[in-house]
């Protein structure tokens, strides 16, 4: 797990897991250590770690330190419930996590079904140890995929007489995923590959994620970057400074429609009027088959303070008192503005440029 | 001059000037006393008083109360010589200030002319006065007129029977004029006229002029108003919340394309997009027709600190340590992404709305 020379937030080996404190970055690059479900709750709820499919892999991981060297003397049954008690638990940090829930579901399940046969408690935890460790796995591999997939579209499409410089919005690399990322991963790709000229990252705006988080990343790895604030993202597009936006998802819609970050939606209008490539890249399990387009998607709203406060809401007063706040957390960019959606299981593409994506029927092949 | 209710930045009366500290706004409201051209020097060097009109203003007025009870023994051509040096001086507190070096200019020349004919000292301190408060009176005249003829304009293209809201970027009110404001003259005189549903101000960041100066003075003038992030222009466009964008400008060239606040072209982007009207409010003064057009606009970078650091650089680091920087302190927003040119002689349309501005023949027809 520890092949790639990408800054990793999770730091795992049997019996032992530490979490890059993401409260303290940039300024340190401090690791706390977790010994169990409690430390792994606090951590989530603390907000020590971030993004959904690393919230989902920490607590599983939490978990599978716990259980490593526990003393367990009930029945199978009985470590089978304690496992899925702690996963209850582990999901009341954040309640909202559809990764973390959905995880926990299927570890439930898993551990429910091995007692059936189990001959011992021990051999539940080892189960559900290396389940939780191969969740961590695939999700790197998958992130590796994705990289793979779209540095290689993007080459293709761009062409090779020239190197790519893209843009990208929030964070979504190794501090959001179990390590490499999605969007920033193809970015990890394309620069390892020797075909990125320059990154940029946005600001992302109110909360930071670009300047705290991928720009952290970015210097991390050595990779060509620059930041800008979300609002001239228009005129570097104009400048010819960028060939692609790529971004990550938290939500695809079964027609591609993709519910991201606030200021996604922004960047895909820019890209489409400046004939600039937009990419979404995110795992499949970020697509919702169920939802037949964005409009289905309900879009939170979070605190005023993100920018009533310095640091997206942290610091000290900015804004003036008494300013009513509209602060949505993410927007949704509709199918016919974005070029691909790159998956771990290949590339989405579109027959109508200006159309809508048949997700389905890409799913289906792929299987 | 203190007829209107709007916020006043700029508090004169002969013999006596008082500057609204824009340092310490939004949480404090405090007024500081400029004696002479060396307090007007230091209070536009340390930004007490920011925006184009404003500073040349503030810096006019400040010498005009140094003149006014100054005990001078000269010959009226030592008076000219007297006023015309400091006016130097003045200058020197901001060199980039173009509206600051215009006025010095031309105050210049008034005095050297006058100590042709003057019989002492004080004649010339005299016509030095009235013309520096000339400035105050018209500027904010001009605002107002801005207001209308805006109001009007925005109430016949969009219809009486709702009323209208609006989206505006950075600050160009009381707070950069010498009072009620270009793009916030409109939107005060929406309001006053009884049609403004609701003003929505962007963040504008890195510096936060909205949030900090358009936020103060809307809560101030209990104007309806809510504040958003820059990147959630678009979804709030496509959620149908605002009718019109409007805007200030730096420099508007003979074509209409317009440098204004980074930020100012992405948002002309997005209203196209959405069919959203998108306006320029500027004095004439603003217009350069020795520009054909933006591409001859020079666009200053202003320093990495406004993104790495919060409060627009004056706080803590936020951004990762080591990351590139490009912050751009203006955009050039082409003619065809704007509706109309709102002046205080009137609006400036354009016979083919996805073309250019003929604003010679206006600028020609209106005098």
């Amino acid at each position: 797990m520890g092949e790639s020379s990408a800054l990793q937030s999770i730091l795992y080996g049997r019996g032992s897991l530490r979490l890059l404190d993401q409260r303290k970055l940039p300024l340190e690059e401090v690791y706390i250590d977790v010994k169990d479900s409690a430390d792994g709750w606090n951590a989530i709820r603390d907000m020590v770690v971030r993004g959904a499919p690393a919230i989902a892999i920490a607590a599983a991981l939490s978990l599978a330190v716990e259980v490593f060297d526990q003393d367990f003397t009930g029945t199978p049954a009985e470590a089978a419930s304690f496992v899925s008690k702690k996963l209850e638990y582990l999901v009341s940090s954040r309640p909202t996590a559809v990764n973390l829930s959905d995880a926990a579901t299927k570890l439930q399940s898993l551990v429910s079904r091995t007692a059936e046969t189990a001959k011992d408690a021990k051999s539940i935890f080892q189960v559900f140890i290396e389940a939780a460790e191969t969740m961590l796995v695939d999700d790197v591999a998958d992130n590796k995929a994705i990289g793979s997939h779209g540095a290689k579209f993007l080459q293709q499409k761009l062409g090779s007489s020239k190197n790519i410089s893209v843009l990208t919005h929030c964070n979504t690399g190794s501090l959001a995923t179990a390590g490499y990322g999605t969007a920033l991963g193809i970015i990890r790709a394309l620069h390892s590959g020797g075909i990125l000229e320059k990154a940029f990252c946005t600001e992302t705006r109110p909360f930071n994620q670009g300047s705290r988080l991928t720009a952290f990343e970015l210097v991390h790895d050595k990779i060509p970057a620059t930041l800008i604030a979300d609002s001239a993202a228009a005129a570097l597009m104009n400048n010819g400074q960028v060939q692609a936006v790529i971004v990550g998802a938290d939500r695809i819609a079964a027609n591609g429609d993709t519910a991201n970050k606030i200021g996604t939606y922004n960047l895909s209008i820019s890209a489409k009027h400046h004939g600039v490539q937009f990419y979404v890249a995110a795992p499949v399990t970020s697509i919702d088959l169920s939802l037949p387009s964005g409009k289905e998607i309900v879009i939170e709203e979070r605190s005023p303070k993100e920018l009533l406060n310095s640091e997206g809401g942290l610091g000290k007063q900015v804004a003036a008192s008494g300013i009513s706040v509209w602060n949505p957390a993410f927007d949704v960019t509709p199918a016919n503005l974005i070029t691909a959606i790159i998956t771990e299981k290949g590339v989405i593409t579109k027959s109508d440029p200006d159309g809508a994506f048949d997700i389905k029927a890409f799913i289906e092949a792929a299987k």
